[in-house]
């Protein structure tokens, strides 16, 4: 009998999640059965999305059940298995995450080729974060080299990879963050051509000066990750043709009753300007060519993996989950669950 | 010397316009230069984006001159030519419209090839408004055979078109106008499967009925020419990978102070949704095949001329645009200008 330690959802999210709303509690796992691994996660992950799944509004993915184990990305090394293709010791990536330990179908792990690269870029620049970015830069975004790029959130686990590939394709880039600190730290550390707090002045005013700075008049691709009133300073200086893409809505995660859209929707007409939705689910086609793509730029170190990582073990999943929604971490945020030392 | 009476811009339209903002004057005309011919408007016709040209906020086209008079689309005849490949008698279509005649360069005419069809039917169906609503349904929309289409002012110019394009194109056409009698006529007259008014109780719930009576889950693609609720009503019930096609944003025109966006789009993410701008001008390499394509609809019936054409002659602009404006007339709105006889 294996005992693995899970955060497990108590009540329903209404805006902002509380602490109330889950409970980290002891499961006895039953042995791993025919075709099944057991995991010992080394790191896993929270995200932005999960607030969704917490509540009970109907989106792209169902919502958590009650009185379940969360989930989420996780990655780990296999401690027991049933499955002869995925023997112990094995790195691996899945979706049982919020918990030290997972047992789970072979069938349902992702096996890793680590080959000298940290196991946490899996979940990172690697991993559907990374995915994300590279897939809405390109696919939904159709960036060019040239083009001037604007990502909101640019701090964030998905923005900073966002500027980072945008910067690689020969793009000016511009970001917004919450403080002047991380708005320093892309330009100096990121390559971010310019950066800014969102909270530091009117957006609209911010945004036209970082434009300025960079030697633009308006903006190709606006990556949204806010929404709310950096959507509607995008859309005024969008150039003609741009593109934005939605990704996210941070801004809006907390309300408890509908947030405005832009109120200047009409310049997608005169601009024609195209705004397009996506899930990262979508787009696993795109998989391997993003995989050699962002490998060699990790390896070579034109991208790199802005990180936070909590050290305390599972305890610390909810204080880091907190943090990253209150903008308290900087990049992808993770908890590092195991001590990294192989299986016995 | 020849005489010509034309509505001129006296003021700055700020919110819904004023019968005080323009004047219809007499002008004097000069004769044809080289090169130029003179043209008695038989029609001329009043968009809502003229609206938009009488204020002063930049958008996709300059606004109006003050004290000069207006412009929009017209067609006529040749009364007095100096150019050879454009000779008295030819029907021509311009762009010197809120006029009875009108002296340009033979180079800024389109020469109309009219063969058995009604004059009129270049300023509507085979013009502008024609192809606004192909190129919005085919290009923008991307509508594919079998999808469920829903159309704001279904009862306007472009809506009526918008609409029985898609019933030719094999798809489930909805539509919502301004008055229970309209939606009848949409319904009884141009083969839409369910029209209803956005006065008669709340959008949300009419579309959801008129969903369940053309037995469709959701919306493919949605037409918006008006914004504002209609907008948000639409993204509730898009399917998967709908297309809204942003054309016109006739709610939000008198509005003198900005206009909340759609509260919820949100889901264009969650449903992988895309809202794309256009203008017709940038798409006048369709013309050919759209012209062979709606010609041919026109003649066989497929399509027909929605209009409201005011008989009273160049006095009847004002009127006829501020009818249109508040949805007094249906289909295409035009003034009958001349009294169609061949120039002499």
């Amino acid at each position: 009998m294996t005992s693995s330690r899970q955060w497990v959802l108590r009540r329903r999210a209404d805006g902002a999640p509380r602490p109330e709303d889950v409970e980290l509690v002891d499961a006895v796992l039953p042995p791993p059965g025919e075709g099944e691994v057991l995991v010992r996660n080394e790191y896993v992950s929270v995200e932005p999305y999960m607030q969704g799944r917490m509540g009970d509004r109907v989106t792209y993915v169902d919502p958590y059940a009650l009185d379940e184990p969360m989930e989420g990305p996780a990655v780990g090394r296999v401690v027991e298995s049933r499955a002869a293709d995925v023997p112990v010791g094995t790195w691996v990536r899945h979706g049982l995450g919020w918990r030290d330990l997972a047992c789970l179908p072979a069938a349902d792990v992702d096996v890793l080729d680590v080959g000298g690269l940290p196991p946490e870029a899996f979940l990172g620049v690697l991993g559907q974060t990374g995915l994300t970015a590279y897939v809405g830069l390109l696919r939904i975004g159709a960036l060019q080299p040239g083009e001037t790029v604007f990502v909101s959130a640019a701090g964030g686990a998905v923005g900073s990879v966002v500027g980072q590939v945008a910067r690689a394709l020969g793009c000016r880039v511009i970001g917004s963050v919450g403080s002047a600190a991380k708005a320093t730290h892309l330009e100096q550390e990121l390559g971010f051509d310019a950066a800014f707090s969102y909270r530091d002045g009117p957006v609209r005013a911010s945004l036209a000066a970082a434009l300025e700075r960079v030697g633009s008049d308006g903006v190709d691709v606006y990556f949204d990750n806010v929404a709310g009133e950096q959507l509607e300073c995008a859309l005024r200086v969008m150039r003609e043709r741009g593109r934005i893409v939605l990704c996210g809505a941070i801004s809006t995660y907390d309300a408890t009753a509908p947030v405005p859209g832009p109120r200047n929707l009409i310049r997608a007409i005169w601009q024609r300007v195209r705004l397009e939705g996506f899930i990262v689910g979508d787009h696993a086609d795109a998989t391997e060519e993003f995989l050699s793509q962002m490998g060699q730029w990790l390896r070579d170190g034109t991208v790199r993996q802005e990180q936070t990582v909590f050290g305390g073990g599972i305890e610390d999943c909810w204080p880091a989950f907190e943090s990253m929604l209150t903008g308290g971490t900087s990049g992808k945020t993770l908890i590092h669950v195991g001590d990294g030392a192989a299986p016995a």
